[in-house]
């Protein structure tokens, strides 16, 4: 395992958002399904912050890392204004697969956590593909 | 023009829907962008009530209706629970383009009215196209 | 334990749904966090079916259902122009929560999962409270 | 008219943001509503510059900015991964609501114009107010 991906896994990425009317419901707090947009964008971020790009990928190599399995919890709600936290950390890189552990963080406070899973597939018939080492080697 | 043409313009092709938690937001009332979704629905289902299938275009013909200008006016607020039919009347069919007439009505008030413009293009490169005969004769 | 709650806990709940433009993404298929809207809306019409309003509950109770965990499984995709079937079942229902397992279906193919824990809380202060007895009986 | 006002009506508000999954669909591109969002989001931070929370708006002084008219012109399409600048500018200020104008922009390409009238209401019923001095001050 190189250098980099020990410290990535070792290392929590972080990227902060704020929350807009479009992200709330009339509950008056973030709308549940919404808190995985968040948590989708801070991975973009991770994988743009290595040099990946999702949409290189799709067009280029007809690849596409799509969701298997989430688990969320939802502990407490982000409210409209918030400035809220994505720190994401990946727990485990597999062949064809990467675990990772979401939390949506405001202050000191963790909202909401995620554990998602993570799969490397042919953007044309989603069938499972190894993730390239060249990915590999960024991660 | 095709009697079938001539009808469908003259009519007003009508369908309803609920509004749940997803489309309101913390003002307690449906997002403003989320009236253009019911909007879009009720286009896509006067097509397919015709015989249309925008997955078929895209896949087969690589053709995309897309949507060129708007102009909405909001006049009453839709709520959680509420159920509003979305009125939709073709109003001008050009070479290239649709122009539709839609209203988001509850019981006998209007909500909110929109004005579309809508563009056959090349799903590759977005240039607009002649809308294909047997899509005019649907329609 | 009424007969009627017995019947809803045997009984799958049912629910039919269009996939439009706006629940996919650029991967050509649903986006991952809106099968949870889809979810969201056939909970939504399980409380209705049974007479359960959740903008009466919200307006008049100060009373709303959140979701305090969940978890998904994205077995096959969902896409454009699908008519998907929401399955619902409630497993469990507790003092203050209710446990239901959700699948989406497409013909006879399972495309995604969900095991969804609802909680009772005060729409003012989000805290748990018992699921009113009224309540209790419909369901 | 304050020197603040005529400052903001000559300057161009500007604010970034990434295009992800999420605001895309199945055309590729961004989906039609969701420019409707980003367009919110500088709004917000307009306000946000001068010192106006809509949050606090809403919960201490039970108003809120609603959207009363939109013209929208998508002149190109925003893609996956783009990074799109909003650039505002309040084109006028009425006793109860204000005009802007807003563009999306690709570095020097213009993908989308709008149009937009935004009221002051009371949030509990929606009825216009006249915009508080301290606000019109602030604009």
């Amino acid at each position: 395992m190189k250098l980099q991906t020990v410290l990535l896994m070792l290392t929590n990425f972080s990227v902060k958002y704020r929350i807009y009317y479009e992200d709330t419901d009339a509950g008056g707090v973030v709308y549940y399904a919404n808190y995985l947009k968040f948590f989708e964008r801070a991975r973009t971020e991770l994988l743009r912050s290595v040099g990946i790009s999702q949409s290189s990928l799709l067009e280029q190599e007809k690849l596409a890392f799509v969701v298997k399995r989430c688990e969320i919890d939802y502990v407490s709600s982000a409210k409209l204004d918030d400035e809220v936290e994505i720190v994401t950390k990946i727990t485990e890189i597999r062949p064809a697969s990467i675990l990772m552990k979401q939390d949506m963080v405001k202050e000191t406070q963790t909202l909401s956590s995620l554990n998602v899973e993570i799969v490397c597939v042919d953007s044309q018939n989603f069938r499972p593909k190894k993730i390239p080492q060249n990915i590999k080697d960024l991660l």
